[in-house]
């Protein structure tokens, strides 16, 4: 009917996969159940070949749909701990990484679609115009030429990609607190994580349904996304999922993978 | 002319692409000048990610075709340590190599034609039975179902492949001494390499064109391969190999990929 | 008095700082306050240098042995795959990870007091003379001409530490099954390993009281060990090492540490 | 005699064992028989556990004294990569470096008599106050407390191991430009390195006889330092490092050691 409402639609994305060997680390097969797309580690920061074999056959079962999460070399720091990686060097990194999942996406019947950086890199690609045209240019080596890119809203790397002509999501963090101006409040400042489950909750909707968050400093900020990211390498990290999920269904969201 | 002798070829291949980082180890430019078939190291013995993009578009531009030359994860061993690896984690390393092999390929106009294990991996698979397989079986997960196998005549690795219904491809080493039975001598026995080069030029051309090698106790030894390796981590790789191709020239022999 | 009986008393070691960067493995903090030797691992196998670092100031403070746990270099298997190392090398592997796992005894005002091998090590330095003496040549390079090499009796390894001069320390596995000739049962084959918590504690007190244990065919086996491993690496592991250690001192078995 | 000039002295530092495994980088036997120091790779940006005691021991009948050239931990990208690694996880890293070295240095009969930080971390401990600190702190945790540290003059690194009472030692590089305020061009800049053998020969005796250079404006600089630097890892790096030491003698100016 031409007046009904447009649908509202939302992608929760997490961050799978980040075992390494012998170490396990965030509860695959739970969130699995639970996400429409699965950030899948590719070794560099965590993330070994039978993980992330794994990992593809119970998302393609599922229907999640499988991203390739690509780091900084760096599994002693988890990806964690920025690099001054040359830019020719940094893009090698990325393609050889989304290169590795794809064989086991494929292998599982689906494929690598969409690539979203991680950690340090991931905080670096926000305001680095060398590295996250760098990252760009690895997903462009990739081969894929329509492969989104899942990141900030007006972070230099979906200006990067939309240079390249690649596809940008934008995602939001429920559990993260932001600046008046819509950053990010860094990790390390008072008040940066929200660890209430009721407040990421409310946030999860508020983000979804009404594209607005509640500033660090109390003002409303509008947040308009196209995904949610939900952590996945913390305890309790699936029944939050689980109860965001239920919460966004409850407000009339419904939560569909955005590719 | 329906008189005309069918007419002798043979595959050169050699190890390229081993440096890592800062280290460098083959003369990848000059050896891509010569050889018709490459094993490009994907990481795990060597192989930095740029360097396998570096060599993956000279070999293509020179027509020289690609394959992985997939490896035990031993950096610090260079591959040349035998490992004990369960076969599934085995298999899996095999298709992550793969995988990340087969984007520098692509991105080159090209693909990786063929698979051929490193160092330890390589004589493991002559004899282990499950090794062979669980290689066979990471060919198999990356996923082209065509993918020719290079290896040992009489090896549990091309046992294994047939058995999955890939393509073999037998080679022969023209630097290494062979047993009365058809085997290598191995390494640490006396006189196992050899390194006088007219010697090793003798012996490829009585490969590639009589099918035949003089064994160690020297007697005759029928030696039908499709390949020869030649090898391109010493000084004077490339020199060495540019004079055998020159010397199969000389003898008639055509040298082709195999692929 | 003349006609006391010598007093009983074993040695209570673990497996230790096992965790890599963001990776968590062995409760620490719960089995410093059980064990009297702590097998730290030095960063080839798991144990990244902070952690290392934070296992030696609580061992410290609260009194328990540290050990250097060496192993292949293998994060990727834990350490848990036979690697054929020529023997030099393994010789300086081990002693670089003695080295390193010094500076942080010391510095926390200790010092490395023994040395036990990781996992696959561990098994093959059983049979294999070859690595038996190479990781013995690490240890007598580490350069403490008494230092204590624990391990299983009548091993490769103490025979090689003998040879050398060094101490031995035998230890036994109150949870593995044993064969009828001492030697314990392959961790693949059924009944390997033993998981009822009042079996181990039983056989535990049997070990360190009775110096026996009873064999996978139900005979009594004699077992005489100055210490005893418990597990640190799976969930309760913490709680049954309390367990052991309070079903030892009500019988009567003192646990001290043998360095 | 009193009216005897104090004698000149000089010392002469390099970049030692910076293989790893299979890959050879600079031609350790050559330059232990020129240079009074050697900054030995620990492990974390190349030098395997093989090389180091190697090193060690040719260095030990050498007379040269050890140093360890503690690096972030990255092999792939040779510790050129500066990496934000938090204070408390560097330190620990150069303390295990340390301790990993000193093993060798003993069994050779020698020690660890200095510290320098090796390419991305000296260069971001000549500004970087925190990370600066954390070495120091690294060094202390190693437990000498007279420890040495080559340096900048001028360095963060230099200021942090004052603060902490660490004696520091001062060093120049012949083949670097400098800017008229005396820091280093840097690496990136045009002029930044000096090639000709000539010019560093000239430079080298300068700063040892007259603690002059002339800067990249041409202006004389005041450059006093107790060692100089001379590269190992670039082709004829031994000619010129032995070429250096005659000009050194001919001048008048003795090489030895600073420790």
């Amino acid at each position: 009917m031409t007046d009904t409402a447009p649908e509202l639609s939302i992608d929760l994305n997490a961050d799978l996969g980040e075992g390494f060997g012998r170490w396990q680390l965030t509860d695959d097969e739970a969130l699995l159940s639970v996400v429409t797309s699965a950030n899948v580690a590719c070794g560099f920061h965590g993330g070994d070949p039978s993980t992330m074999r794994r990992v593809c056959e119970l998302a393609a079962v599922r229907g999640v749909v499988i991203g390739a999460q690509v780091s900084y070399r760096d599994l002693a720091g988890f990806g964690r701990r920025a690099m001054d990686v040359p830019p020719g060097e940094l893009a090698d990194e990325v393609a050889y990484q989304i290169g590795a999942l794809e064989i086991f996406a494929r292998a599982a019947g689906a494929r690598v679609a969409y690539v979203k950086p991680h950690g340090a890199l991931y905080n670096r690609c926000v305001h680095d115009e060398t590295q996250a045209a760098a990252v760009i240019e690895g997903v462009r080596t990739a081969g894929n030429p329509g492969l989104p890119v899942l990141g900030l809203p007006g972070s230099q790397l979906h200006r990067a990609a939309r240079a390249a002509g690649l596809p940008t999501v934008t995602e939001a963090f429920a559990d993260r607190a932001y600046t008046a101006a819509g950053t990010l409040v860094p990790r390390t400042s008072p008040g940066a994580l929200i660890s209430d489950p009721e407040a990421v909750l409310r946030r999860s909707v508020a983000i979804a349904r009404d594209a607005t968050v509640t500033s660090i400093d109390g003002q409303p900020l509008a947040v308009r996304v196209r995904s949610l990211c939900v952590h996945g390498d913390t305890p309790g990290a699936a029944a939050l999922a689980r109860r965001i999920r239920a919460g966004l269904d409850g407000a009339g969201v419904r939560v569909a993978a955005f590719a």
